[in-house]
């Protein structure tokens, strides 16, 4: 919050832009004063909305690129936004971000955006004021004018696993979620399981299709054909997994198994069997995906598959910071491995 | 970030002050320049350490406040501060910060400091480099030093749950635990149990000593005696919950309840039960605290004390922006209230 404008920001030349360009330059082009520049660079409010359009556009047409003051002036600021801090889930990313931050010197703003239009619009105001230094997306889409309006901005984004288009511009960072949707389902063909029930994640998600197929090919090739009626709809929240799992056990040939495709899902689909009198594994096995701190003290403990959000977090601070220094990453996609955690929710079928 | 030196930041009068004292008054004052105080008061890196003590004090003494900016000249910022973030409790109270914050414009940064006397360090100096508006610590112990930084700064801080001396300057905002623990007893009583079990918390934490104090009362109501060997430590913690389980069920005369006085002890707890082919709440009622959103969904569903973090989040950042625009909160100590809610992991006593 310390210095004078434009003081800890420099116009830096883009790998592929002409010369360096100075913001007495931009101010000539875009035929306003140097210090509407630096208010437009310095994100203040009191310049009007034409007029920051048009140096926006300028500064990102010259390569401009905002840069981490390498002094003490002030501290930096990442941006970290989720759709909703409504799960553990969040917490896990939180830790890994604020990790590397902290390390680095930068806070780690958290915000929730809740899928509204207005919340996003208010974050981007906020943000803009506040001259973060990057932003994180969590598996949320951003409507593509503000996309836009980050990339005028010159602020780097990373989203870490995103629901959206692969073909963002943005870095992305996620888990290998086929490999781990294979890798759980494998689990269970080497236990003597042959019908096992899958409950999907949203299927607007990318990672919930990718762990879908995953499931879809370890069955493949092992020869066993995938029945469609062993694969249940859910959300990836608890009560989605309870009745899922209801749907599975109610069927006319029920699984001997079921992959619930997130943790929480899987400890409704325990809770479903609970209720029923039946016992995990004994009765029915469970595959989990995630590996939330929580599922070690499930009852019981839950074989899952572990996705590492908290090194998914530090991964994702890394590049946005390095974005920040205007280091590009070495890979625009990178997925960290998942991992089967085995526990007790799974046992050998029955003869 | 934007604006000038000293823009959005105000000298106010202290309530018991004298009369309102200019930048340049405390510059002569204190024998050094304008520019310098008005680095100070911008937390700026480059004032020699012995020269922003004197302005700090002479700030402090003239009853200097920082405040919130009443233009959109910057985005305000407000610091929440954990010991770790490795608990879904975290995400409780996150959320609620955030929520108030957001409709505020103003960012919330959050911090883990990890009872380290460094990490707590760096986190002053970020936070006087980024001029938060404000602070609030969670159940966690700033070191004097630390706290006095903070009141030189004329930073604002508000303390949820505290751990330490009930004495603290600062308002603080936290639950009935006293109160709660005492509904948990009295349920478990009216279901005709008298043999209880209880786990406790870190003794250092005053959330820990009332909730025991509150189960002791309502033994002691009860006219049912205190029998220390049914007290077992804990630290909040799934394991402790686990371990201190099984050390009430090895007693010669085993509870036929227990309150694990954190729901993740509870969950361990459960756990523990399980692992002797024993049922809940058949063979043993169980009651936790907290609520948190995952025992719903435990196996059983939990019986468990409310404990509103998400509204304590919210009131104590409405407590910090207040307190930014000089605003005193109506008690120095709110305690939000808990509530006993009624799962399936308690039944009667067997006769």
């Amino acid at each position: 919050m310390a210095g004078e404008s434009g003081k800890g920001r420099t116009v830096t030349q883009s790998p592929d832009g002409p010369a360096k360009v100075t913001i007495t330059e931009i101010a000539r082009e875009a035929g306003v004063s140097v210090p509407t520049v630096s208010r437009v660079v310095n994100g203040r409010s009191d310049v009007s909305p034409a007029t920051r359009a048009r140096v926006e556009d300028l500064l990102h047409r010259h390569g401009y690129q905002r840069r981490i003051p390498a002094s003490g002036d002030r501290a930096a600021l990442l941006d970290l936004v989720f759709n909703d801090l409504d799960s553990p889930w969040a917490v896990e990313i939180i830790r890994g971000v604020e990790e590397v931050a902290h390390e680095n010197g930068v806070g780690t703003v958290v915000s929730a955006i809740h899928d509204r239009a207005g919340d996003a619009r208010e974050w981007m105001t906020n943000l803009r004021a506040r001259a973060s230094d990057g932003v994180i997306l969590v598996t949320s889409v951003l409507e593509p004018g503000l996309q836009d309006e980050l990339r005028r901005l010159g602020v780097p984004l990373v989203v870490i696993d995103p629901a959206g288009s692969p073909a963002s511009e943005a870095p992305t960072v996620g888990a290998t979620n086929w490999a781990g949707g294979m890798a759980a389902t494998r689990h269970l063909l080497e236990l003597g399981h042959r019908r096992i029930g899958f409950i999907q994640g949203p299927a607007r998600l990318l990672c919930s299709r990718a762990r879908l197929d995953g499931y879809r090919a370890a069955l493949d090739t092992a020869g066993v054909p995938v029945d469609d009626t062993l694969i249940v709809p859910g959300d990836f929240y608890h009560e989605s997994g309870f009745t899922g799992c209801n749907r599975l056990l109610d069927l006319a040939e029920p699984p001997t198994a079921v992959f619930a495709s997130s943790d929480q899902m899987a400890l409704g689909a325990i809770e479903a069997l609970r209720r029923r009198g039946l016992r995990v594994p004994e009765d029915l096995s469970i595959v989990g995906f995630d590996d939330l701190p929580e599922v070690r003290w499930s009852a019981p403990p839950l074989t899952t598959v572990r996705q590492p959000l908290s090194d998914m977090g530090k991964l994702a601070a890394r590049t946005v910071l390095g974005l920040a220094r205007s280091v590009e990453p070495a890979s625009p996609r990178v997925e960290l491995a998942t991992e089967l955690v085995v526990r007790s929710s799974t046992a050998p079928a029955r003869a």
